[in-house]
This record gives C-alpha cells, sequence and structure tokens, in this order.
C-alpha cells in the first residue's frame, strides 16, 4: 500500500487549512479527525469538500491513520492546547514504532512541552512544539512556522514545513530550527505577547487621535505613517478596519470596547516574572484588556465622576509617529530581553536574528521593523547596543514626554506608551530608589543589603535604631 | 505525663519568636527541630536561652514531640515554604490522630495549601493556612494573623493565636478566621502585594524630593506628612532610614540601589492575570525591582546617553502629599479588588472589612488608611463605592497629574504614580479603544465581536476586506 509522508490529526480552521496548505505543496498526507461528538461527517465533509487533492486521505479511526504513514511517521496535532494534547498521545503511543515524530501545532505552554518532550524520549519518539503564526489565511498560503525539539526530527521534518511555510523577502522560508524541547513554543509565546502590546499600542493612537479626528482622517494619517519605517500588517488592518462602514456610520464606532483574551497573553508576563525580566509594554497591554472588560463599572464610575475635559487639545501628528515608533522599539526589546533570558535559564541557544527573521512573514506581527531586527541581531545581543536605535529612542524620548503631557491634559489613558517612556527612563538612570527599598527590607526584615562603595558583593545589616 | 498545648516546629527566626510569644503567654509548649545538618545544638539551646519559661519543652525526635501534645494536636510548621512542608507533614503523618490540625505559618502558595487540605481532609485531619505578617519584632510581641481552614479547626487554635497576636485599637485581637482552605495564605500573599507597591510610592516620593532635597529635609517633609491621613508604620521607618547616619554621611546614600526580592512578591500578580484582576499597582513594583537589579546595565545606558536635565524643577510637597494619597488609595483597592474576585472564585466569602481589621495591627502595611478602612468596607464592597474616597480621588487627580508632569520634566521614573493616574482614568472612561482591538481579533483571527447598539450578547463576524 502507498503510504503517506505526513499526518494531520484535528480538522478544525487551522487544521484543516495547514492539510490543504500541505496536500497543494505536492505532499501526500492523511488526515484524522475523531467520529464522535457530532464530528462523525468532518473528514468525510473535508475530503468530498477538496476532491480535487488526490494525494490527502482521510481516517477516523487512530490505527489505520497511523499505519497509513511511512515511518518515522510525521504526525501534527491540531487540536485546543490543554490535557487533550496529552490525551491525543497516549490514544497514538500504541501504534507508533521508535523514532516517530509528533508535532504540536497548537499553543501549548512551553513548560507542558517540555514535559511531554521527555516523556516521549524516554520511549524513544520525537516531540516538536512547534509555533505557528498566521491565522486562518496563513495557515492556508503560508505561516510562519517556528519549530522546537530535537534537531535530528527538525531534519525529518523540514522540507514539508519550509515548503508550506511564508517566505522572507530573500524568498527563504519563514521557518528555522529554534532549540530543543519547549524552546518553538516559547518563542510563539513571546509572539504573542508582542502581538498584545502592538495592538494596544494602536488602540491608544487611535484613542489619542480621536480626540479631534473622524475615523477617515485617522485612517488618512496612519496610511501615510504605513508608507514609513513603522509600516506593519497590524497597521495595515487598522488603517482598513478605521475605514469599514456599515450604511452611514463606522462599524468600528458601535463595535463595543470589551477586549476578549484567551488566557495565553499574559503567560508572557507570568513568564517574565518567573525570570526576572521586565515585562511592562505586555502586562499593561493584558490589564488594559481587563479594563475594557469592566465596561459597567467604568459606565458607572464615569457617572459618578461626571466630568467634562473643558478644551481638548490636537495631537502633533509628527510627535506622535515619533512617539509611536519609540514605544514599539521597547516593546520589541522587552519581547527580545525575555527571549535572551530564557535562552539562557534552558539552554537554548536561541539566535535572535533568525528569529526575526521568520518573522518578517506569515505572521500577525511583521513589520518593516521586524525586518530591521535581523540586521540588528547579528551584530548585537539587544536593540539598546544598536547605535542607531538607542540614538532613534535618545532623540524621540521628548516627543513620547510630549505624547503623555498631551494625554494627562486630555484624559486619555495610556497604558503601553506610558511603559514604553518610562523603561527608557529607568534604564538609562545610573541610580534608582532602590536604595530605600533595601533600607525598607533591612529594617523590617533584616534581609541585608550591598553598599555602593564596596564591590565585594558583600550583604550588610544594621540596627536601624540603634543611634 | 504532663502535656504541651500546643507544638512549633522549625526554630529559625519566626518559629523561635512566635514560641516564646506562646510561652510568654502562658500557654505549655513543645518545640521541634531537626538535629541533622549541623542543627544538632539549635534546641538545647533555645532552651538553655531561655530557661526562664518553664512551660517549654523541646525535641529532636519527631515522635517524642507529637506524643508530648495533648489531642487534638495543634502544631505549627514554621519552614520555608516548598516541598519542605510537605515533606514534613509525610513525617508527621504516621504519629498523629483524627481530629489533629497542622497549622502552616509560612508563606505557602495559596494553591499548594488548598492542595494539603484536600489531602489532610482525607485522612480525617485538619489543614490550617495561616498567614503571619509582622517579621521577627511582630512574631515576638504580636503579629497579624490570618488563619485559613476550616472553622471548627480554627475555634480551637483561637484562644493560642488570638492572645499572641496584636491587638486593634480597641483592644481586639488582629487574627480572625479568613476562610476555608487557602484563603488565610491568598490574603497574606495580597498584603504583601500590597506591601510592594506602598514600598515602591515611598521609593518614588523619595526619588521625586531628593532631586532638590537632602535626605535629612525629606526626612521632615515626611515627618509632618506622618501627622496627617497618610501616617503608616512603612512612612515611619521611612523617615528613620533617611536620617540615619553614618560617620558624616547618611547611610541610605551608600546602600545599593538593587532590590531584592524573594520571589512571592510576583505571586500577586500572576494570580491577578488568572483571575482577570487589573493588577497594575503590584506589578508595576515588582518591575521597578527587576529594573532596579540591572545596575550594571543602568550604568553602562545612562553613560551612553549622556544627558544632563538641564534645570531640575522643585516639587510642591503640598502637590505631591495628595498625589501621594492618591496612589496609596489605588494600591489598596487593586489589592482588596484581587480578594474580591478570589473570594466570589473560590467561595469564601471574605470579609474585607475585618480583613482590614487584623491589618491595622502587627502586620508591615498597617497605617492610618487601614484603620479607615474598616469602616469602608463595612457598608462598601470597594473603595471606589464610598463617596469620601470617590470625591478625594477625583479632587486629587488634578495633583497626580501635575506630579507626573514634574517627573516628566525632571526625568524621574514613577512606576507605580503613573500606574494609579492611568488606572483612575480608565476606570471612569465610559470609552476605551477596546473596539478596535476586537476589531482587529475579529479580522485576523475571526474572533468576533459584541456591539454597542445590541444588548443580546451576541457576538459577531465581519469579512473587512468585502466593501
Amino acid at each position: 500500500m502507498h503510504k503517506s509522508v505526513f499526518g494531520v490529526i484535528g480538522l478544525g480552521v487551522m487544521g484543516k487549512s495547514l492539510s490543504l496548505n500541505i496536500a497543494e505543496n505536492g505532499f501526500d498526507i492523511a488526515v484524522y479527525n475523531r467520529s464522535d461528538y457530532g464530528e462523525e461527517r468532518i473528514v468525510p465533509n473535508f475530503l468530498e469538500d477538496n476532491k480535487s487533492f488526490e494525494n490527502m486521505s482521510g481516517f477516523t479511526d487512530l490505527e489505520g491513520f497511523v499505519t497509513s504513514l511511512e515511518k518515522p511517521r510525521k504526525i501534527l496535532i491540531m487540536i485546543k492546547a490543554g490535557n487533550a494534547i496529552d490525551s491525543v498521545i497516549e490514544q497514538l503511543l500504541p501504534f507508533l514504532s521508535e523514532g516517530d515524530i509528533i508535532i504540536d501545532g497548537g499553543n501549548s505552554h512551553y513548560l507542558d512541552t517540555k514535559r511531554r518532550s521527555d516523556l516521549l524520549a524516554s520511549k524513544n519518539l520525537h516531540f516538536v512544539g512547534c509555533g505557528i503564526s498566521g491565522g486562518e489565511e496563513g495557515a492556508r498560503k503560508g505561516p510562519s512556522i517556528m519549530p522546537g525539539g530535537s534537531p535530528k526530527s527538525y531534519k525529518q521534518i523540514a522540507p514539508i514545513l519550509e515548503a508550506i511555510s511564508a517566505n522572507d523577502k530573500d524568498g527563504k522560508p519563514c521557518c528555522t530550527y529554534v532549540g530543543k524541547d519547549g524552546a518553538g513554543h516559547f518563542i510563539k509565546m513571546v509572539h504573542n505577547g508582542i502581538e498584545y502590546a502592538e495592538m494596544q499600542l494602536l488602540a491608544e493612537v487611535y484613542a489619542i487621535l480621536s480626540v479631534t479626528k473622524t475615523n477617515d482622517d485617522i485612517a488618512q494619517v496612519l496610511a501615510k505613517w504605513n508608507t514609513t519605517d513603522v509600516s506593519s500588517y497590524l497597521l495595515e488592518i487598522t488603517i482598513q478596519i478605521l475605514q469599514k462602514k456599515e450604511g452611514d456610520h463606522y462599524l468600528l464606532d458601535v463595535i463595543l470596547d470589551k477586549a476578549g483574551n484567551k488566557g495565553t497573553g499574559s503567560w508572557s508576563s507570568k513568564t517574565a516574572f518567573d525570570l526576572g525580566s521586565i515585562n511592562t509594554m505586555m502586562a499593561s497591554a493584558v490589564f488594559a484588556r481587563y479594563s475594557s472588560s469592566f465596561k459597567e463599572k467604568r459606565i458607572k464610575l464615569s457617572k459618578d465622576l461626571n466630568k467634562q475635559v473643558s478644551s481638548l487639545e490636537q495631537p502633533n501628528v509628527e510627535v506622535l509617529l515619533k512617539a509611536y515608533r519609540f514605544a514599539r522599539i521597547i516593546n520589541h526589546h522587552q519581547g527580545f530581553e525575555l527571549m535572551n533570558l530564557a535562552s539562557v535559564e534552558n539552554d537554548w541557544n536561541l539566535n535572535l536574528s533568525e528569529i526575526a527573521r521568520i518573522w518578517t512573514n506569515g505572521c500577525i506581527i511583521r513589520s518593516h521593523f521586524m525586518e530591521q531586527s535581523v540586521a540588528v541581531f547579528k551584530t548585537s545581543e539587544s536593540y539598546l547596543e544598536d547605535k542607531t536605535i538607542f540614538n532613534l529612542l535618545t532623540t524621540s524620548e521628548k516627543d513620547i514626554s510630549e505624547t503623555i503631557v498631551l494625554s494627562l491634559k486630555n484624559r486619555t489613558p495610556l497604558d503601553t506608551f506610558w511603559s514604553a517612556y518610562n523603561y527608557w527612563i529607568s534604564m538609562t538612570s545610573e541610580n534608582l530608589p532602590a536604595n530605600l527599598i533595601q533600607a525598607q527590607r533591612d529594617y523590617f526584615g533584616a534581609h541585608t543589603y550591598q553598599r555602593k562603595d564596596d564591590d565585594s558583593n558583600q550583604f550588610y545589616h544594621t540596627n536601624w535604631l540603634e543611634s
């Protein structure tokens, strides 16, 4: 019997799109979906709808699916992250052979991926935790793919993943080996964290500009921005969103301002807390979504306040552009710093330039700045070490400061803009008032402190009440 | 043989102090410490040093310790939180009888406490997760005690805990039954989160004032503040710290500005992310400590920047006082909101007024405002529902705004002050720009959105490219 070279488990939106992408690229593929819980027709319907692809076969029994694949088997699981992944792995195990490769293409937590890698390694199987970004369209036409696992397993799946991924501007696939065990899912998590703050920054730009401008006027401003170095996919869709009409009004104006989040948005921040990484941009973006969710409370409190901002001040668009550029750089910087710290902590040896490169196309945070970042990380470990970027930040400090002053006058909440400014001021301050915190901790808890006049890293304790 | 009424495991700083406190209050007490790892002399030395307490006996064998206690046994574990707690519980189990009560007095995570409660309940034993605040001095003379567990077990340990705790201004013990399973450790965690932000706010006040004032001048300003409604234990010790001299210089000036943290500081923020609670004050206080820890990076970047703030502007002390009061209220508000959400989520039925009351003495965040809070939560579920507080915030909005403008001019990082201001502006804004975020999510991920003109909570999806 003719064997397929690749298998996909789970025909949800992403699973279907990736399967068609793989089939279209000429690989013989087998797809599987469970046939209970009302899902009986998913596989036959999918095959029927796509019968032009003769290299695609479908299964509703797992054993048949697995045995239809050539060894070592390459099986991509595309189901909701969580316990279901463990359960599918358990169901697969009896049918697998040494050297087979299981790929988890969902948004699993990298620590779960580490755990699963260890489990499968103990059974001489490979586990690849694989971040995939680009949504439905990306999955079908070319996503950004971030696989983590053993280098050996990557070599075997690379021809397929690199064929279906997006390509960068030099024609190279937006797919690269990221690192062992949880590395792929970790960087996908950071990708989503950066995405959260990028979206919030655009929301704040919209809030600042909408004080005195119509949506079409704002779209015009942003369309001009999108011809500069701040251009990005998210800016592009924002321009389209702003212009979208429904009858005689803007659709945006009737959308409820309660932002959803899938819980994974906070993973980056929670991980940053564990690693001691400064993550104010992503954290404030997540908290801003939480603030938005308390809509009823906000309506009540705004009525209690009964405050009219007397005269709204017109924002200077040029200043705002520089402030926006500034804040985006800090956002990317905090994300890449988080990867830097995690790389050391987990011995992943992450190649930040390559990560930036596979994020230049196919994914949600693709942008002109991401393209610039590929070069930055070829010579620097951090954006702040890059002279051009450092100078850009230095010269735009006054612009973001001015933007904040404007927001104070107009009473516009700026969650992430401020975080960007404050991070910059903190990190370029030789002295911070943390000496007082150390003194307080020593005072009430005898936690001891170090001294500025002693390089020996010795710890001191003072009896503060003794005179 | 005469039996003791209470047992303490672990003679570290806190265990010793609590044991002496219990003995001094007339309870017969048995203490235990392991006798390996060089700890052979801890028990005999402790007994020798405190032989005036004839109601105290010491053990280095666990069985002897347990059998020396009257039933139901009441055993307080005072060791480092983590796996060691599980291990001590396991060692204790063979010697315990039905109805015995194990109390964990350390800073355990409330989810661990929940797990341990379930385990011990399955063995007909009681587990009390008990927050204790006040440091060494508090433990010895009267801490604030926050026990969580079954009401039945609380009744049995109440006479001892309420005798050794601090008292509030009406003479009532700063110890109350908090709620079942992890409730006690949860509120201790929030206590520490509030403490983090309180300390950071004082550090920022110090940073703002030190731009143009000497430490003694700042101490003078704060001493005046400490006679007003912002008075607190932390403000009091800050005044003493500012004045402390070492030879001819201020000790504070030579303390290294790298703030430590024990990892538990971020627990509140991580939990807030899980509960969807807005936690910007505590999060920014933790991130500020992280920023401080990158001292070498800061020195380098500040040299690269080579920036002199031209003319430093003198802060207005009256304005700053009002801004500080404002920020402290928001800090407490976010902490109590976190408890509100957790109370519903975990079915704890927390009494916020009682919690505020046991925090009025013995603990690190005791303050005049905490005393006011006891009354606030007798009639309101939230600080913002209290008219006096709401008006105070409304009228001081301009002061915190002015403080932020000053910090921009002087280049003083304000992590928590800004978070307080921004939270207030967000929560009193009927409309936030989250409608754009919902539109973006629907555009690239088909996540759907709700509408302002539809109260039915229905979700909509738009094909954004269709014209």
